[in-house]
């Protein structure tokens, strides 16, 4: 059987008697061209089977981009949406928002198959997760379609079968902990995020490592790990505080933790920073009218979505991401809620 | 000249040598026809010059709507987006985002004229505006490309050109009077919205008919209205208490303004409720973790998304709206940061 050779983009456009560039502007989904040129262009890439030689993440333009999100009642996943948008605006690429929280019905809801396939039928070829888990069987889907992915944390920096961005969430722990041993904490609490939660893991252990580069060392019945919400929050930073020996600094998996661990001194009468020194997470937009103001470790959420547009891009006309997984730098952000132990310790901590 | 007759379905069915079942599914976008048969369908559409015979809102379904705010960093913002993400989800219909915030560039700005023709375009003749204004030039554009357009709050609910969707603003600021003057307090203070928000107006001004029905009244120096935002509560909080006869309540025109309102309050050692109560206007999904928790008047937010959703689509249908304003109820939520004030006049106040 002889080989059915391809059409090329000379030939469709032939076909249709219209210029190379009007056929490759229909491919791109550029918006200047006559909707009826276009319907007949694509009439003729359908009839005469046109393949794009080397697949559509060189020659299809992204120009609708999926964000799927657990949910849009959260200030981390709307600082991520608001970075991409900024990066959509300039790039030209339109925002569809899918909420995995709206969907009722599994058989319809982001990521599923007959999801995937309508994407895919509509040209979108891009998907951000943000703080959306994925099952092994929704990326197989995914992959088998082409449609490529990125993801915004959580993320787990060793699965280098998906392309992530996150933060520094180390480096944003050793943060936290130089902060408050340079205050003159010794004694700390951690009000964490859940165990399995890859960037609390790498939150903590910056600050433990911090420690013990000063001979510091932390009491494991001290650190607590929970959701990273306001009501964990509350009731870690209660247990804490509880306790027969109380830290004077606790460090949050979160703003909204930290936001907790302020309620849970609050009804005790504690004053914050006098009595408790308290460290958040994140700074979001939301994180500000704390009262007392929050002093947190500042992630790049903003720019994480931007570079996770970018990126997206990047791999649709084929260059690849830059690694599977980029860090962006997180910074200190000092205000209010933290400041020197009541009483420093002159000695040995059993010498009090 | 004889007049030139449109072609029928049937005829776009015949000449294409499909159903005209299939045509009708093509003309609404449906997901369920194979490509090669939508570019033949759509070609012929275009070919033979079909012209939906009432115009596109009776014919096409909508399958994608532009939801256009000002900025997603905002509670309200959000939670009015989950609900016309969740109406969305068991419509069918895909969401778009646009922030206004996001574009550097004005001539492709959403609402602009470029953006309006994109949107025709693609076949997406909705958009809901969520705490974002238009400009008379941008209603007439949108009116003269046939976009519908429903609008969430802020809006003015005698502006009869603009379909919206509001909360009841003027019963919400009768129960929050009702509260306060339930607990005895005769001496209220405002930290409102701008006094051009028709939203804050109502609101204001129904706490002040709640209190010309008890007989009791609002000193006018006492109303102070700026931004809804916790800056400007710090700076409303800040004066009202240092005033020379300071409320014992403080009615607040949003959440924010309640949440710097309480900020001025602690900074001053004032103690909520027992030396001081203040109310807020929202419960957003972030409204939660304020020390001690907000006593407020919850819109229902959500609601208004899923309503400017299906109102939309009603209009999309040609069935037209049920009003051009709907306003659905607000609620009491009683909380920590109202109580009795300490010194329950016995007497007129000046007998204190």
């Amino acid at each position: 059987m002889p080989q059915i050779s391809r059409p090329t983009l000379e030939q469709v456009a032939r076909h249709c008697g219209v210029s190379t560039a009007t056929v490759s502007k229909v491919l791109n989904h550029r918006p200047d061209v006559a909707a009826a040129t276009r319907s007949r262009v694509e009439a003729a890439l359908e009839q005469l089977g046109y393949v794009p030689s080397t697949g559509p993440r060189t020659v299809n333009t992204l120009h609708e981009v999926h964000v799927v999100v657990n949910t849009v009642l959260n200030a981390y996943v709307m600082q991520a949406l608001d970075g991409i948008l900024s990066a959509a605006a300039s790039e030209r690429v339109e925002i569809l928002v899918d909420s995995l929280d709206a969907h009722g019905e599994p058989s319809s809801a982001p990521l599923s198959q007959r999801w995937c396939e309508h994407a895919v039928r509509r040209g979108r070829a891009g998907v951000i997760l943000v703080t959306a888990e994925m099952s092994p069987e929704q990326r197989r889907r995914l992959e088998s379609l082409g449609i490529a992915v990125v993801a915004v944390d959580p993320v787990d920096p060793l699965d280098d079968g998906l392309i992530s961005i996150g933060g520094a969430n180390f480096t944003g722990g050793v943060q936290a902990a130089g902060h408050l041993i340079e205050l003159g904490h010794t004694h700390f609490g951690f009000a964490g995020g859940h165990h399995r939660s890859p960037a609390w893991s790498e939150r903590l252990h910056g600050f433990l490592s911090a420690l013990r580069g000063c001979g510091l060392d932390a009491d494991p019945s001290m650190i607590l790990e929970r959701q990273f919400d306001f009501e964990d929050g509350v009731q870690m930073g209660s247990q804490l505080l509880d306790a027969p020996e109380p830290p004077t600094a606790i460090f949050c998996g979160s703003d909204r933790s930290a936001q907790g661990v302020l309620e849970a001194a609050r009804v005790r009468g504690l004053r914050v920073p006098e009595d408790l020194s308290v460290m958040g997470f994140d700074d979001t937009y939301a994180t500000m009218p704390t009262a007392p103001a929050l002093t947190t470790i500042r992630q790049p959420i903003s720019e994480m979505g931007r570079t996770a547009l970018r990126t997206l891009l990047q791999m649709h006309r084929g260059a690849g991401p830059d690694s599977h997984h980029v860090q962006l730098a997180t910074q200190l952000v000092v205000r209010e809620t933290t400041g020197a132990p009541a009483h420093m310790p002159v000695g040995p901590r059993s010498a009090d």
